[in-house]
């Protein structure tokens, strides 16, 4: 008996669009869904774009025209890849139509249009998630199970970072990234950092951040001469406080010059502490006052720690980056075909988006911002 | 215009089936080939679980008989996949029919049949590829054209080892694994670390192994309370020269209780070394006594070392286990296409064998054995 | 031809009164110092206390009251290990003999009185230093040397952290740790990473610090069923902003359950980076763009980063922390013999101090407070 | 009550010398003994070098003939750090005049030789200690408590190794370590990894060697044009049996150019396994199957593990390898003060070079020796 068919529509074929379209077509040889996805239609800037980004990634069909995917009839999921600003056109007009919605962060580029698009998604009843692939990898789900559990104790203290250097370089151009309107380092990457922060230890609810430009000024394009004078953060260190009293620091820095991927964070409980580095992303440090001997247990990656199950049936073979991507894809499809809710949806991304503004909040008034 | 497509079909339908299923299935999205894979036919023991493993793994069909599949005109490219006693029959029949072959490691049950199936690929000169896909991730790459380029002196040493867990328990139970036909932990995966000590310096021309059986018994079937009695090496020790007269050592276990996969090894040179380490394995440590500031440098994966951009443009993000399958299958496809040969090939997998078979005669005997 | 003597005098005989009973025994064996130290008198809480410690530490004598120790003509140095409420008067009347003041940090319970003594000491004119040990490591000194060269270019964040455990036990007993006079995890310990941040990069001119308490009570004595309120910090969040414009964050943080001795930092420049923990004290990460082959460089110490040739000749031997301590008795011993003079004195102990307070004025207001 | 003194006469002021001297000179104010160590007297090669270090290191005087330091009534302990040649006569006479004898290791040039010291030790009945200084450190003490405890189940495998780099480049000089009497990789450094899996397992009764010069000549002087050829080993890969039937390979290297103390071992047991390089020489790597969240749990000094307390009352402080020497000397004074018996004395010595001696036969012959 053939699984029902679920078609699939994508906006963008960049890095992201890429690996969305893969995630799609790995999905099934690894993940026993309820459903099929197929790949239909893929819109970009142009047809001919559209067209040859369609053949390579093995969708049916391309167009110029995202309108034109979202209504067609064969696709059920639209996936959105394009740049920030074109998020909430395209979710509307996604949700109108009924369809399922799977939106690469941020939501939008502000916290008011990501709330907008929340509120369209829930009165439609839609499926709706956004893309915060890194806490897919079973490790994060392991370190929320613990903590959960009571095992390190009640949570004390939080110490994270999201630093990266594709921006480290002055010559770096100006791009969406770099654009007021919702760029920054704090939206592009310190939003990974919040949300991770939030699905494990719980609501940020104030915040007091210090935003800095490193290099006032970018190449107004790749390898221009011209400079354009740039307003958003390079690097924005923040104080928060959760809900449930936990104080602790973050870090958003996308011109850390040595560090390709350092997202990372220690929590600390009464009883104990786990750290993580997506450095080492296939690995959970565990430290707990009741084992003895104490120190940091490395505990590496295995079947025990679903879904990497999924992936290999032997421990220590390494999840990678896009196998995370794939696992989102398969809770879209099972929440799509009636299973289990996936999250992030666009409410807890609204979230983090508005946890973004009043750390921007704080940096010009220099207070304390509540959430 | 649509790309020539190459039929593929499998055998088997483990750990390593559906690992070239998946790779197969993703290939195309990441890798800009000239040909278009299409899974044919699946083969299994039963026609029941082909036909299961056909569905849920993207094959158009399943069958019982892979006699039937290799035959099939719709297939172009033969894996197997099937247990180790099985690659031979398989492999000469797809060679007698024209096909390309690509086998997973290790090649055969002893290097005398590897000897011929690599006698009869050659000479039908069908294009041949053996699974030792560890070899296939950048940093290796990596690593042999540091040590070509000269860049850390002239070799002097080796130091390497694989040693995993999955056999420790003196109840995991007997096997093909197991089994004196091929078995014990220098074929499973002492395998790995000489191919890879191959790929990286050259033939091993002397060695002197100390093979050791931890566990005289273990169970005669999963959860059996009768036991075998078993005869294979579940540890082996070995010293070794290369051909260029580089000495070494290198470790086999299956039974190292703290590792889940701890193929690693460190290189000296006249001027460096290198190391590395599965545990981490988008990482290659560069010691040049040239760059001042001496001491291990920590390289991570990125885009400058291909093909990790086909996986992802930025670096730091990871290439997991199921990627080298795909950086696998696209070198085979590129070979079938009639791009650059493929390797490691059949014969590549006998001289492995080979040096298998030397260290376990060496222990026998005592002494040093001359391959 | 025999050395001048030098006399010491030490006041405390617990953790840091032994460290530096045992530092001036050593330091002549190891250091080539003009002068030469001779153990005379002993200072304690008792004079039995005294004549034991003495006994033990190789004094000449012990007494139970320090004045006396103070006025003793055979005595040139006043070491200062008592309670930080003892400081001042102790280093007043030291001062006021003209001898050479050697105080353990903080140099007192508030910045007002440590600005005093700096006074005093520098109206005197005698050679005065504070206790600030981990900044006499080697790989401290070649961090500062690095940054000062401009090897890793300008300057444009840090992230420094000193964690410890020593008061994660909700029944670790109140003591002068916990006194309101000068107290906690900030004071006690993120001292260290203020004065490392400092000797690194320069004054702090801005903070905005979160304190908070953990733990509300604490038995009143060791083992004690009576409770005593705390207001002390155990844990402090900053943000920082340095005189020459960089930004970052530190953190203090006694009750850092999987933490020993988590004083560590990264430094970002603009052409690399450089990373420290005291965990791996004997180890410097460094990151360079110019270098090629990026990544970081782990340096070990060895006897080309002065002093650590003169404790070994040979690289990679690993300093121990008590050895910390003697590199700052042979700084002293050199100034106090009219050498190059030793750092931190007394006024940069005392801008440390308005530093930590500045912390906790920031908290209390909820603003920035600018130094 | 003043505690009995004990006088030191010591031979040899190079790298060693000095280390003795001043663990001699440390060790009252960190170890309670039933006796105090006074520095006697010095003898060097000459009465210049011999006044010149017997003051630099505070003896009361030198002397050019260490005949007249063994002789002398007021000494009465004879430490002997000058060239290996040299152990014997010295041994000898400190034996023949009753005194406790304390020798650097390697204990002498020739196994027969060592015997003989052994011998007539053990007949005079005189303290003996080798400075086998590594096994000192508390993680050592402590792998062999979690060994003898059975924690990690039986041991099945061990795998060891000395590497430094002090002669990789080929114009090292020819010296005392590269004469063919006693010297070369395997003697000199190999000696440490040979006792600590000794100390660790138990007797080694099976080797086979494969031995390697990587440089066939070196200069016959620092600094000189002319070149010496060279016999010994710079490299030596072993394969090793124990007494107890664990098998196992080391390695001795003193030409790996990446490292520069990686004396480091995992030792595997049915239930667990131990780690640790002296690279990070406060910290032991432990691993139980029995305590759940498998993974190697990296436990940091402190000072429940004795007799780390005698240096520091908090953990994470680390020692450093001076203070390897200090204990070394607290437990030959305690020996010599009629306490606990001090190992490895001059039999385990003994024992140690037998088996570097059977690995060079094993070299030689090309056959395993047994022991």
């Amino acid at each position: 008996m053939r699984k029902p068919v679920v078609g699939i529509g994508l906006v963008g074929s960049g890095f992201m669009g890429r690996c969305h379209a893969n995630a799609f077509r790995a999905v099934s040889g690894l993940f026993d869904i309820a459903v099929e996805p197929a790949l239909r239609v893929l819109a970009d800037a142009t047809p001919e774009l559209a067209q040859q980004a369609a053949g390579s990634l093995g969708f049916e069909r391309g167009t110029g025209d995202w309108k034109t995917m979202v209504a067609d009839e064969s696709v059920d999921i639209v996936a959105i890849t394009a740049p920030n600003v074109m998020h909430s056109p395209i979710a509307h007009a996604a949700i109108a139509a009924g369809k399922t919605v799977y939106c690469e962060k941020p939501l939008s580029t502000t916290a008011a249009i990501a709330l907008d698009m929340t509120e369209a998604a829930e009165a439609a009843g839609v499926v709706n998630l956004v893309g915060f692939n890194f806490l897919r990898h079973p490790m994060i789900g392991l370190a929320r199970e613990i903590i959960a559990s009571g095992e390190i104790g009640e949570v004390t203290g939080f110490r994270g970072r999201h630093a990266e250097n594709y921006m480290s370089d002055p010559d770096a151009p100006h791009s969406f990234r770099t654009d007021p309107q919702g760029g920054g380092a704090l939206a592009d990457i310190g939003s990974h950092i919040i949300s991770m922060a939030r699905y494990l230890i719980g609501p940020i609810t104030q915040v007091q951040a210090d935003c800095q430009t490193l290099h006032a000024t970018r190449p107004t394009h790749p390898n221009s001469a011209e400079r354009t004078p740039v307003f958003v953060d390079d690097m924005t260190h923040a104080l928060i406080r959760f809900e449930n009293g936990v104080a602790g620091s973050l870090e958003a820095n996308w011109a850390a010059t040595a560090r390709n991927m350092d997202l990372s964070w220690e929590i600390t409980g009464t009883n104990g502490a786990l750290a993580f580095s997506q450095e080492q992303m296939n690995e959970l440090q565990l430290y707990s006052t009741k084992r003895g001997r104490c120190g940091y247990t490395r505990i590496e990656a295995g079947p025990e720690h679903p879904p990497y199950g999924n992936f290999c049936p032997a421990p220590g073979h390494h999840l990678g980056f896009n196998d995370l991507k794939v696992i989102e894809v398969a809770e879209l499809l099972t929440a799509h075909a009636g299973g289990a809710k996936a999250g992030p949806d666009f409410r807890e991304a609204y979230e983090v988006q508005k946890t973004v503004e009043a750390m921007h909040a704080s940096n010009l008034s220099r207070q304390w911002v509540t959430i």
